[in-house]
């Protein structure tokens, strides 16, 4: 089995039309694939007209009660079955999913350390015989970034952590590519020109680049779980923007990380 | 195969102790099982909460845009995914599903006539293979009560017409019981005492009781519908309070329809 997983994010999420066209492209991708999405900003806005306040620390957002709440109603129903539903119209035949239909994705809460982050899930298990059956069913698993405990507990998630769990969970089964979609064109040399695009990175170029100062900062530890997630047994990651999705899973844009 | 489709309405939904208790035996029925569960009044007070009014035509909603987004929310999202995984801690391997994944209820928005009841939906055609599917590997569907139409509009659809539906579309694969959970023991002689209790209703007695003016009002449109479904396939119609649900599925409470 080839299998897509592809992360897309709040930029696309957050933009109707961009969303419309992702899903348009998504839809026609030939193979197996897996949607999983983030959050965007229509739950901080939801939570603010409720009168929730939204905490955020280090770009992670602290889930207290009734925030969880939020991002349940929120990624779980509403950007989730929004998804689905225009896929379907589509003639893909999604399925949302979070991790706690079918256990799909088992977490367990972040121990609290110098921060607590309520309830945030570390993903601990991802079930791939149910998430197997899907595909080989026709279905299309679309994930909202909402994972559950063993207590029951549903917990907020990493989307792009996410991603990269089922991708590995997955790649016994055959060959996984994780692609993660995003405002650029891919993995720059220049982060400002989209020119400059580095279409393939492999351990030795990412030494190469890193040691001398042309990928830094934010980039390290988004490649740096790339590369663990290619040495996990996914056979590719690809960075890449939403809208050249279809030639990316061909390696014909973005950038493609491999061993 | 053996199959119980179970609905559960707001009375239930609304109070935290009554549905943890329900899941609770739920979650030890025997056999195959179907949740479908009603909405409550969470959305209503999310929907003012958001500042978006709540309109009420004869004891429906009408589901104007911003509506259908908080009912997509709070019955696709919040309810179901507290439904999903709260069962899931019990054991039982539950999935969360709209009509809209996997296509497993496809509707039509409702005709406007002398009302327009907006973004609701009547029930055209239950995946039942699809439904099949997952109840032979093993998990339990949990349905919100939406649905979706042709051109990926999620609707709004009433819960007991829903499970109706789906009882009905799975009594091709075998014994299906569609089971109504409700405020009372069952259908009752004196609405006001539970001691009362019509166990068992066939066409003949059901006519001997309307005639004489046994039932009557909101419970004949329940019973005909009852009657239709049994009718149309289903094995048995029970109708028994949330509580009594062991007991109901084995004929032991309630009132049960049949032909």
């Amino acid at each position: 089995m080839q299998l897509n997983v592809i992360k897309i994010g709040g930029n696309v999420i957050d933009d109707a039309e961009k969303l419309a066209g992702f899903l348009g492209r998504f839809s026609q991708l030939p193979g197996k694939n897996i949607l999983v999405h983030g959050g965007g900003k229509i739950a901080t806005q939801m939570a603010k007209e409720l009168g929730i306040e939204s905490k955020m620390v280090e770009g992670r957002r602290i889930t207290d009660a009734p925030m969880r709440d939020v991002v349940t109603m929120v990624y779980g129903g509403l950007v989730n079955k929004r998804i689905v539903a225009r896929l379907q119209s589509l003639g893909c035949n999604a399925i949302g999913l979070t991790g706690a239909d079918g256990a799909s994705v088992l977490s367990h809460k972040r121990p609290v350390k110098a921060i607590d982050y309520g309830f945030v899930g570390d993903v601990e298990k991802v079930n791939a015989p149910f998430i197997a059956l899907l595909l080989e069913n026709g279905l299309t698993p679309v994930f909202a970034p909402l994972t559950m405990d063993v207590q029951g507990d549903i917990l907020n998630t990493n989307a792009d952590t996410q991603a990269s769990e089922i991708a590995r969970a997955l790649s016994g089964t055959g060959a996984v590519n994780l692609v993660y979609c995003f405002e650029k064109k891919g993995v720059l040399k220049d982060a400002n020109d989209n020119t400059t695009l580095i279409p393939r990175l492999i351990p030795e170029t990412y030494e190469k680049y890193k040691s001398g100062g042309i990928i830094y900062d934010g980039m390290i530890p988004k490649l740096d779980n790339a590369f663990a997630a290619v040495q996990a047994g996914v056979r590719k990651v690809i960075i890449c923007e939403a809208n050249d999705i279809a030639e990316a899973v061909e390696g014909a844009a973005g950038t493609t990380i491999e061993l």
